[in-house]
This record gives structure tokens, C-alpha cells and sequence, in this order.
């Protein structure tokens, strides 16, 4: 059987795109072996010469010689003296017969992107996986005029860190370019421990503290070790998004429980579904703002301890508070050691640090230092190094206090701008602590719809009732002020 | 009821590891918090009068006024004027009755960490928590001489790296201080997309190239996302003990298939367990590192079609051949675009970096990148940058000569003596690349009791037989050459 296999090959070098960086051999390599891969040459087919080819092609002999070569020592084809260069079929016996109807071929078009169809590619994706990304929720998030969840990072010190972290560069120590197996680098475990005494009242060890990277790496790892495949989680109705995503990725169920003026509120009918986990933001609801009292507090830890569940207490933008004493940490009141206690330095220095930290229980530290080296395998012991110095050399308490200034300024001016524009027809959410506030609207309006006339006019605000899990929505704005 | 409160502090407040670095009105407030949320001191009983309780304690009384101020606030005690201070009853209703007996109280001695102890608290793991934390990988993977996986990173380019970050940490710009939603830095992965194309054979566009965290992050997201809990995954057996951890704790079944002399080898019985996901190094086996053969290859990529299974390639330390011509990807050999392409930074340049990347189908992109920064948020932009310029500044194929060569020396030194001290009576696996050779044992022997052994004599080797799955497990020893 004889081809034009010349032509195949011409249409295809000559293509501007195809290995524009690779030698004329190569190239000719790459479309031999793309043409025998995808049947274009089927098996037993005769090459013509290398002579002709080298003529057809307007290559020289050479470069022919040497693509033959090359598919010949990797057995795309066969070379009988005398009678030429045939594609070999490679392809096992017991596949070779029913291969060529069988098998779904390329749509036309899949090299193409495209949104719209990307989103359709469920025969492709697990269920899991299709949830994981059927909401771009990233593109909720990006950093925007008051959206939510986000801080101001152009007034981090730049020049102190570089400096910072020159220091270990300029040392060369090898031992901190490896993934570390001790739970991170233990001046900097020793620094945060000494920070959440303090300033949060956190029950803490040295020992007790790991460094992640980062709180959905924290999540991650709770949820594993400590729940389940279908497991029950509690959580904060509203809550967290991404907290949500990262426990339901790994397999729990997501039970709802109402979130009131004291924090969240569990009833009798939630003790039908006993929690394994319970997801909180004590501190601080996210994005409430509610600060949860300190009945209710006593009332999780009991129901902790009762139900052998485990706390998952996410104290995030604690550092931020204007006004008031800081309340302590729920892991604190706990005497009963289910509280495992989340912070990150993504908002107080800067996200893509990727430097987190989770206070463990002492009976679980062994278990939790083997998983996270074995599981997520941790690293960046440079950076580590710089941020123990950063917050030992008091760089880091200047640089809250600078951040809690500016910050404190930004929600002032909005929430007198908000007044000022709405007068006394709207309610704000407490914001003595945090990044933003909700404007709460009466349960008849549509704040969804408000939401998305605000994205036209590139206002990025979220609409309370889609943090909700239940249909028991309430209804409001939630602003970010951080980077305004 | 009077009780003996200031004995009680006063052990407490003298203690010299109670909270030192806070004032004595904090750590009067603290020890009194905790008598009272550990019930040393119960509901209703009454604190001494301050002016007593400074006598006693030796405090002025303004430090104890304001401890007790503290505790009003915060609602532990009542103050009830003319008959003093009593301990409020915080605890909800429905719960204060019968907490005293059903509440398990924290064993004596759970502050104190002991290694046994911590490996028996199965009562508080998960089923999978257990399994993931059970055997400590890490402890077995620590830098050591001869330990396989083990790369030399004193080489690295201390001084230059250094150089080529402050040059962005200096231009300070806050967009790279974010998590970055697209996928990665821009010029990082089309750096990566061009290196693949030309020395790996990889059919890629700079789009389908996306940055993690290495290649646990990488296989994290990809079971994620293309396979469901309990769903089938194929792995070689013996296996890389990392990608069976992540494969595990994400809920696959792994179905072990043998590898001969050819690579992965499936035969019909493994059709019974059509796989969902398959892990494959088809470069360079780990740990056998035999080289998959053309035949496997296309049969492989022909089950893939058929079953709409994902292969998983992991093309882990093919920056490192020594002999030989490198054989082109799977990647490059598939189209019915059913290959995912996993490489990572952790081996050439240094593992606490924390930078991989996936080669994913064109049209599962958006779904990945969704999924990447909803689930895992990435980041590290600044080190993207810098190792951007590194890749596109020539530097990083300077460092793999460097690295090659080095290796390379190491590994003929390695064959010489282990052949000089052993003579013909040892066979060793084929070294054409990677950093770790295996020294091949007869089946009777016992390489789990040599590993150990050699443990004693701190030389860190792995008993090949530990990398199986199944019964039929060949015996030899897993040696690195990297760190030697």
C-alpha cells in the first residue's frame, strides 16, 4: 500500500505552529510519528524513500535519514533491505482487530477553547469534580473594589522582606530547601505560638503547631484525618464558601445550622444529624460579623466533647479589630482538647505567601506531622525562616497596626458614605473586627439581583443569600472595604 | 460555698511556664478563666473579695479589680452588689444538668506527647485518618545517604536565585502578591510548555500548561476531579509509595498491575477492574525503572480510550538521563486526549520550592483551573517570576548539565563498587536515568531484614518489596546516588 504520504507530511511542516523551535529532523519525526499515532499512516503502510521524500519535501537527504532513523530505534517502523520502510504494528494482537471502531475519536474542535463548552465536559468529569468546578467561584473573588475577602497588599513592606529573606539566601543553608518534616521551622512555630497566647488566648505548645500552606491546605487535612467519606459536618449557615467547597470535597455532608445573634444556634432537630466536624468562625461570623457568645461557646464544646466531634475554629482577620477588647479563642475555653485552631498570614501579609498554620491537640500532633509530610509534603522553610524573623523583630506587630490604621479609616468612610447616601433606611452589620460589612435588607428584597446590577457597574459586592445552604435566607450586601 | 480559690491560683500563677510573657492582671485573669471553664471552680461558687484575694496572692489590688473586671465583661462571673462575686452559670439549660456526668473528661497526661501513645488515639482519626498517618513515610524518607528519592540540592544556585527574585520583590508589584486565578504566571508556563514540547515530545499549548503546588497538589486535584470515591485506580506494582498515598486518601481503590520488563503489563483478569484513573512513569518505572516499551505504550492509551480512563503520567526525574536517548512522552504519543502530564521542580532545582505543574486536555482547562484556585488556591507568584527568568535565561539548563554530570559520576561510582564488592553475584536495574538504582535479590531473600540492617549502619535503603501491592513481590534494594 502506497500513500502520498509527502503531501500529509507537507501540509504539515509548512504549518507555522507545528515545532517552529525544533530542528528540520525533528520536525519531520514529529509528523511521521503523528501521522503512524493517529492512523493517518496505518500499520503496513510503505514510507517512499528517504531519496524521494528528500525530494518531495525539498529536505536534504539527511535530515530524511535521520527521522527514519530515529522512528526505526523506537519501532514506529520496520526496515526490510530491499523492499523499503513499513509502519509497524505495535499495536497488541488483542486490540488490534476491534481497535479502529471502537475507539471515540477526537471530536473536531477539542484543541479549541471555549468556555461555554468547556462547561459541558461532564462525561469527562467525576461528580465530585463536576461540583469542584461548576462554579467559577474564582471569578466571584477576584480582586476588585469591595469584594469581599479581599486586602490591600500594595502597602506590604517589600524591601524589609527582601531583605528579610536574604539573609537565609545569602547563608545558603541546604537543609532549608528541602520539604522539612517536622511541622515547619521551629522558630517560626515557636513565634506563633507565642503570638496566639497572647493575643488570642490559644492553649498553645511549641509542639502543638504546624505549619500548612495555608487554611483550605488546614481543611484539607482535618477533613481527612478526623472525618469520613460522608461523614457529617456542621456548618455556619451562612458560611464560609471556601471552607464549604473544601469540606464537601473530601467527602462530607454539609448539614446547615442557623447562625443568630449569638453565633451559630443548634436545635433539637440538628441533633438528628450528630456532627463528626464543626466548622466555626467564633470570633468573627463569616459574613455575619457576629461574635458568638460565650454561652453558645460552652454550648459547642459540650456538644464536642459529648459527640466526640471535633471543632475546626477558623479565627481569620482576628488581627483586624478596631474597637472593643478582643474576645478570647474558643480553642482556649476548651478543657476537653476538640479544638483545632486555623489561621493563615494570607490577609495580614499577603495571599500568595501560602503560609498557614493549624494548632493541634498534643495527643494528634505524631498522626497530623505524618500526613502532612506524607499527604501534602510542605516545603518553603526560606520563607518560613523570613516570616519567623519578620514577626520576632517586631516587623510584624507594625505592620498590623499600620494595616489596622489604614483599614479602620476605609471602614469609617464607608460606613459614613453608606449612612450618608441611604440615611436611616439601612442596617449595618457589626464591624468592630474584619474586612467587611453586610448591609442587611428586608427579606422581600432581591439582593441577588442588586449584586449583579452592582458587577455592571464593576462594583464587586456578594449577595448574602448565596452563602446560605438552607432556604432560610436572609438578605443583604456583603462589602469589602479592605482595598477600597 | 467558699472554696479555696487563692491556694488553688497561687499554684497555678507561680508556675513557671503559665503564660509568662502577660501581665500579672492577665494571668490572674487566665488562671482564673481556667478554673472556671475546667469547674475547678463550679457554677455559683463565690470568689474572695479582691481586697482579700490581693492580700493573699501578694497582687496589688488594682491588678485583681482588673482581672475580675475582665471576667464580668466577658460574662464568667456576676457581681451582685453587697454579697460579692459568684462564677455564672453559663452553660445552656438544656445541657447543665446532666454535663457533669456525660461529659468524658480529658485523661491525665493528654498534654504530655509520647510517640506510642499518639500512634494508639484511633478512637479520634478517621478510618482513612488512620491509614494515612499509620505508618510514618516520612521517617523513612529523610535526607540520608542512599535514601532513594533524595536529590543534592547544596548545589543549588544560591547567589543567582536570589538575584533573580529581588528583581521582582524590588519592581514590587502587589499583582504577584496574589493567588493568581489563571493558572500560573504567564511566561512560567509557557517556559514550561516550550521546554516540554522540544525535550519531551509533549503536544502542548501554553493554556493547557497549569501551576501547583508539585505533584502531590497535582494528583490531589486530578482524583478530585476525574474520579469519584471508590472509583477504580490501576497503579504499577511496585508503586511511588507518594502517588498511592494521594490516590488512597481521596477514596480510589487501588487495583495493583504488574510490571515486566516492558513497563505495566494488564492482563484479562485486570479487566474485571476497569480502572477510572491509571498511574503510570512509563520514562523510567519507579522504582524498577525499567522504561515502558511502544507495544504498552499504545495499549495503554488504547484501554484509556476505550474505558474513557485517565492516564495519570508521571514523568518524575526525566530531567536526569545519562545514556541513551530519551524517549518521548506518553502525553505526546495520545490523541484521544485521555493523558494528564505531571512534572515538578521538587528534584531539578529544590523540593521546599513547591512548584509543579499538569498538562491537562485542552477542553478540561476551565474546569481545572476553577478547581485549582477554589480548592487549593495556588500563589507563590513572586517564586513563578523568578523561575520564569531562571528557565528563559538559560540558567536552568546550565544547572541540569551540572546536575547530570555530578549524578551521573555518582551513579557509575555507585555500579563500580557495588560490582567490586559484590562481583557477578549482583544484577542492578537498569540506571539510564533518575537519581536511585536497584540492586536485584533472589526471591528467598529477605530485603525488608537488609534494609534494616543497613538502617543500623545509618544507610538509608528501601526493601523493593515494600513497594508492592500485591503478593508477587520481587526482593531487592532501592538505592539512591543523589546525596552521596
Amino acid at each position: 500500500m502506497k500513500l502520498p504520504v509527502s503531501e500529509l507530511l507537507l501540509t504539515e511542516i509548512s504549518r507555522t505552529d507545528f515545532h517552529t523551535k525544533l530542528p528540520q529532523h525533528r520536525r519531520l519525526y514529529e509528523a511521521l510519528r503523528g501521522a503512524i499515532l493517529s492512523r493517518q499512516l496505518p500499520f503496513g503502510s510503505q514510507l517512499p524513500s528517504t531519496r524521494d521524500m528528500a525530494q518531495e519535501l525539498k529536505l536534504s537527504r539527511n535530515t530524511v535519514l535521520s527521522a527514519f532513523e530515529q522512528l526505526l530505534a523506537e519501532g514506529y517502523v520496520t526496515a526490510q533491505t530491499g523492499s523499503g520502510t513499513f509502519v509497524a504494528d505495535t499495536l497488541p494482537d488483542q486490540l488490534a482487530q476491534s481497535a479502529a471502531e471502537n475507539i471515540p475519536q477526537p471530536e473536531s474542535g477539542t484543541r479549541v477553547l471555549n468556555n461555554s463548552e468547556a462547561n459541558k465536559t461532564s462525561r469527562k468529569l467525576s461528580a465530585r469534580g463536576e461540583s469542584m468546578s461548576a462554579v467559577a467561584g474564582g471569578k466571584l473573588f477576584e480582586v476588585q473594589p469591595f469584594a469581599p475577602g479581599d486586602a490591600d497588599y500594595s502597602a506590604f513592606p517589600f524591601k524589609l522582606w527582601q531583605r528579610l529573606q536574604n539573609k537565609y539566601w545569602r547563608a545558603g543553608r541546604p537543609e532549608l530547601l528541602d520539604y522539612g518534616q517536622t511541622g515547619g521551622y521551629l522558630p517560626l512555630r515557636q513565634a506563633i505560638a507565642d503570638y496566639l497566647r497572647v493575643s488570642r488566648s490559644v492553649r498553645v505548645t511549641v509542639e502543638q503547631v504546624l505549619i500548612t500552606a495555608g487554611t483550605q491546605q488546614s481543611l484539607d487535612l482535618c477533613s481527612h484525618l478526623l472525618a469520613d467519606h460522608q461523614d457529617t459536618a456542621w456548618v455556619e449557615d451562612p458560611c464560609y464558601w471556601g471552607a464549604r467547597r473544601a469540606l464537601e470535597a473530601n467527602g462530607l455532608k454539609l448539614h446547615p445550622v442557623p447562625v443568630d445573634n449569638e453565633g451559630m444556634n443548634p436545635g433539637a432537630e440538628d441533633m438528628d444529624k450528630p456532627p463528626r466536624l464543626i466548622y466555626l468562625t467564633p470570633s468573627h461570623q463569616y459574613p455575619k460579623s457576629v461574635v458568638m457568645s460565650l454561652a453558645r461557646r460552652r454550648l459547642l464544646l459540650e456538644l464536642a466533647a459529648r459527640n466526640n466531634a471535633w471543632i475546626l475554629e477558623d479565627d481569620y482577620d482576628s488581627e483586624f479589630r478596631y474597637a472593643g477588647r478582643p474576645l478570647a479563642s474558643l480553642q482556649g475555653m476548651d478543657y476537653h482538647d476538640r479544638v483545632l485552631y486555623l489561621g493563615t498570614f494570607a490577609k495580614v501579609l499577603y495571599p500568595g505567601l501560602k503560609i498557614g498554620y493549624i494548632v493541634v491537640p498534643p495527643d494528634l500532633v505524631e498522626s497530623f506531622k505524618t500526613a502532612l509530610y506524607d499527604f501534602q509534603r510542605p516545603g518553603q522553610m526560606m520563607v518560613q525562616a523570613a516570616l519567623a524573623d519578620f514577626i520576632e523583630l517586631g516587623y510584624f506587630a507594625t505592620h498590623l497596626r499600620k494595616m489596622r490604621l489604614i483599614y479602620g479609616r476605609r471602614r469609617l468612610l464607608l460606613q459614613k458614605t453608606l449612612y450618608g447616601a441611604l440615611g436611616g433606611n439601612i442596617k449595618l452589620s457589626p464591624a468592630e473586627a474584619g474586612l467587611h460589612l453586610v448591609i442587611q435588607l428586608p427579606p422581600q428584597a432581591d439582593d441577588i439581583a442588586m449584586a449583579a446590577m452592582a458587577a455592571e457597574h464593576d462594583i464587586s459586592v456578594r449577595a448574602l443569600s448565596t452563602y446560605y445552604l438552607s432556604d432560610q435566607r436572609e438578605k443583604g450586601l456583603v462589602v469589602g472595604y479592605a482595598y477600597v
